[in-house]
């Protein structure tokens, strides 16, 4: 068996999102009904984790196996001229039996795409947040800095995950970089592994600090507490990305 | 009566071009629909010029008249409310009874974005043109250079206003830019007018020149010919941006 790693963009706009579900349209299916189709083979593709309804990726990480010796290069035309347009591979390579795309990760990157001018591009509609609060950028600043670091991010994370023995919720982030652009902020993320759910959460208790609707020193106590109700709701889907898998 | 001027912007994916059509979705009639409903009036609006379907706009103007006394900045606000997300009114003000979005115009600025990568970015698929000929740059440049000026066009518009009293098929473009990206070449136009599909004829003509299909000379022959079957096929609507309208 040969195994196959996979870097992809996708435009999440029209998609449940990555992980296979029963009635409804997904990436994963997108492209393993494709490898199917390419290799005749039953393929199933892992990816370095999901990413929900509506979130973007610009390097989404998967890998699958096949008894094929793959010809790579014809194999990348193949699949690109199959997939639909908002899903691109970009990459492919062979890879050794030990990776996995979800486990050998080390970390990874988010960016958060907000746009902050009175009327919305009609061009950012899909990929960005329009927050119609007057946003304080040294409270955002500010407010951050209380993510840094290592913490355990329970209140920050959905059920879904909560308490699984799959995902511890202790992750380190690495860095909260804060990018303002003419009518835009970009709020990007590194951290050796994200809780389900939780760059959006953290970006909507980060809004809620920068809109003075909830006094930063109370993130201190959110962390503390381990209690997702205690955080904000979560940032609109539509304006993440998922940016680069690190192994 | 008052007469008001709109600068507005949309992404005309979703659209069958700006004019009003039976049983198909445009923009004209999307926009008049919600003047109508702030309004209590029937309205009708008259644009720069029409937009093909797919095409988009940043700064297409539209002229209307009512006899109510408008807030513009309430006003502005009510219209953005209730457009869909993909169609933004930027800008309001009031007009002397002489302006006419289409008759006063004395020139406009249009783009057209290719891109140039092997594998399209999935982001830009709607909006940028991706071409699957090698162009050569030099030649891009060299073809560019027959368009400027003042030239009869006729071979360059599409039959619809070909011999139409409205509009002389004798128009002067000012400049050509070719502006290079990383993945991208943006061509952008000024002009006093154009003709009906002009730019995207005249990109056509630039593609088939770039990629070695078409000799450079012969764009003088195709212009003197004044016979729109000479020149090559219309590039594709999807990668056409209006501008900007010059008064």
């Amino acid at each position: 068996m040969n195994k196959y790693k996979l870097i992809i963009s996708y435009d999440g706009t029209n998609y449940f999102g990555w992980q296979i579900q029963k009635n409804k349209i997904t990436i994963q299916e997108i492209i393993q009904k494709v490898l199917k189709k390419i290799l005749q083979e039953n393929i199933t593709i892992y990816a370095s984790g999901r990413t929900d309804t509506k979130v973007h990726a610009l390097g989404q990480v998967a890998h699958f196996t096949s008894k094929k010796n793959i010809n790579l290069k014809k194999f990348l035309f193949s699949l690109n001229s199959l997939l639909p347009k908002d899903i691109r591979v970009l990459k492919i390579s062979e890879v050794d039996s030990n990776f996995h795309a979800r486990f050998s990760a080390k970390g990874k990157i988010y960016r958060y795409h907000l746009s902050i001018s009175d009327i919305q591009d009609p061009f950012s509609r899909l990929y960005s947040y329009n927050t119609v609060d007057k946003l304080d950028l040294r409270l955002l600043k500010k407010a951050s800095l209380y993510f840094l670091g290592r913490h355990d991010f329970s209140s920050f994370a959905n059920k879904q995950y909560q308490g699984s023995a799959l995902t511890s919720p202790i992750k380190t982030i690495k860095r909260i970089d804060i990018i303002e652009k003419k009518d835009e902020i970009i709020l990007e993320f590194e951290a050796d592994g994200f809780l389900y759910k939780m760059v959006r959460n953290l970006v909507g208790t980060l809004l809620a600090c920068a809109s003075e609707k909830m006094p930063i020193e109370s993130i201190e106590k959110i962390l503390k507490a381990k209690d997702r109700k205690l955080s904000a709701a979560p940032a609109s889907a539509h304006a993440l990305f998922l940016v680069k898998v690190l192994y």
